[in-house]
């Protein structure tokens, strides 16, 4: 089974969605290609562009990174490029945040995205899970994700502020990992409240922008704490494709506007076949829908069909999907979540 | 002036080669294309082979990087893939060894490149630069660039362990950069020796496969550093483009046999046009040479052509020279090393 829980560390030892490999070990003889909805990365990504044999051959200059912090801060509302750190994917940051930025206990927002605690523990955090927002606010740290995976709970940024508000007076800080927030019909992004002694957040630019290969992520915070991220990262820690391609992706406003819109007609689609499945959607973000009920018969049936689904170790109901990235997958997923083509009844 | 030296820290502290846009800016009105022989990459690359889409859109899967770190330990001669740490560039390597390998001191064997001593001084640790191999023997530990850059200083492997079996058995360990080792003539690298307590070796895989902008580096060490290392950058630290290409270039011995001759040719080629044009060559690898003579005059002479090379804060009489890449780019340099032209005489 595919677990998102765990409180073990290191790179080998928690496991995630996206992994076909297993998948197709477990499901043999399962209609090829698989279909993987058990990640929540846009399946229709942003169109790249013809590279420049530069972009790989070349070291890249200082001024290509400055020139993608600045489309970042742009995108993201930040009121100045020294509150942007650009990373090799939004995972090394949540591996450095704790080494960086050392607590003696933190507080998460939970079940979330389980790297989080994994990597505070590592570094010798004492991590408690909570249940409600309220109960974040105390000494040292505080993190949750806006909107939360897997169950896409969301909160406003006003209330996050006033937490992070109280945080800093403490000494402590929040961090948001806002990795599902960009194409989201609310504006959930704290970013605009920066410089914040007290919040760090965290963007995903390989999720929304279906390019989860090409690793890029970035911190926002305020520039000291930029300044420690930049510090360790050194120089041309992002690549060149990287740095082209979310350079003129940042900038691409219209195209976010259409996945967004795209998407949420999707979303809606797949909910009323995921509720005629049975499924009850309890939740999720324009990436991905969370469902609750035959989880365990559901996994096995797509599985065998060639769509990997996420299941949770801990919420063993629970049953995660991705969206279908062109109309070949839907109508597969369509075929398999129904259940009279079985009985005879279509 | 562009510098190599400099004991500051942070991302844009250090000066490096490769700076262009610097360049155009300092030598207004240069023909065009500029020719960069500030820096030590390769300038004849692998030959990409085009990408599958998924390489960009999808999160890497676990194989994939085993796979890399395979094709890595056969051409480095590592004898496990449980020595082998793939990251995003050495570059992100060398910032991270002093926070995860912290040492109350280090020798660096120098004049070398400058981000080793900057990272480790930023760690906290006193690091004091020797001239002689022997005295980088003592407490705590010592790093050297074999071959080194700039000068092109190397060193027998069987030296090295010998040193570095005595680092070890003082609880040290001894930090071999070995970027500029693949397209040696001579053997340089210490990677059959793995696992050895004491010893941390870096490849760079950009500079010998001319694909520098990918961002691919490896850490070869025992298992437990190596885990430590992977352990902090996480999952999907590589990008799929440089998993990709870095598994099918690594695994290319024909390529890189045919990459050192041709260089060979180049290096002897080179060497005399500098000679013949009253610089010295004191060094150097098939990646670049290290020139003393009039270094001023020559970097502004051939800055004024279009062709960029490297000086050297601390060595005023140094001039680095990286490959020409092209026919065209050798008749240009050649033709700007060339006084007899502006006299009229040819």
């Amino acid at each position: 089974m595919i677990s998102a829980a765990g409180g073990s560390m290191g790179p080998d030892s928690l496991e995630h969605g996206g992994r076909l490999a297993e998948a197709r070990r477990h499901f043999v003889g399962a209609p090829e290609p698989f279909i993987d909805l058990s990640t929540g990365i846009n399946p229709v990504s942003w169109p790249l562009p013809p590279w420049p044999p530069e972009a790989f051959t070349r070291l890249p200059e200082p001024g290509e990174e400055e020139a993608l912090r600045e489309a970042a801060a742009a995108a993201y509302g930040v009121p100045a490029t020294g509150c942007v750190a650009a990373a090799p994917g939004t995972q090394l940051l949540i591996q450095l945040l704790p080494r960086l930025f050392p607590l003696p206990q933190l507080r998460i927002l939970g079940p979330t995205y389980a790297e989080h605690a994994a990597c505070w523990r590592a570094a010798g955090t004492v991590v408690r899970e909570v249940a409600e927002l309220e109960a974040l606010d105390g000494p040292g740290g505080a993190l949750l994700c806006n909107p939360n995976n897997p169950d896409g709970r969301r909160h406003a940024p006003a209330v996050l502020l006033a937490l992070a508000d109280r945080l800093a007076a403490r000494g402590g800080f929040l961090v948001v990992d806002e990795a599902f927030a960009d194409l989201e019909p609310e504006a959930l992004g704290c970013a605009s409240a920066l410089p914040h002694p007290g919040l760090i957040l965290l963007r995903s630019f390989g999720k929304s922008y279906g390019l989860a290969g090409l690793r890029l992520g970035f911190a926002l915070a305020a520039p000291a704490r930029v300044a420690a991220i930049r510090a360790v990262l050194g120089p041309w820690a992002v690549s060149g494709p990287a740095l082209a391609a979310g350079r003129a992706a940042l900038a691409d406003a219209p195209w976010r506007r259409a996945a967004a819109a795209r998407l949420e007609e999707e979303v809606v689609r797949l909910d009323a076949r995921l509720a005629a499945a049975g499924l009850r959607v309890c939740g999720g973000t324009r990436l991905f829908r969370l469902a609750e009920g035959e989880a365990a018969f559901w996994h096995g049936r797509l599985g065998r069909a060639g769509i990997l689904t996420r299941r949770f170790a801990d919420m063993p109901h629970w049953l995660r999907f991705g969206l279908p990235g062109d109309p070949a997958a839907w109508a597969r997923l369509e075929q398999a979540l129904d259940l009279r083509r079985d009985a005879g009844t279509v």
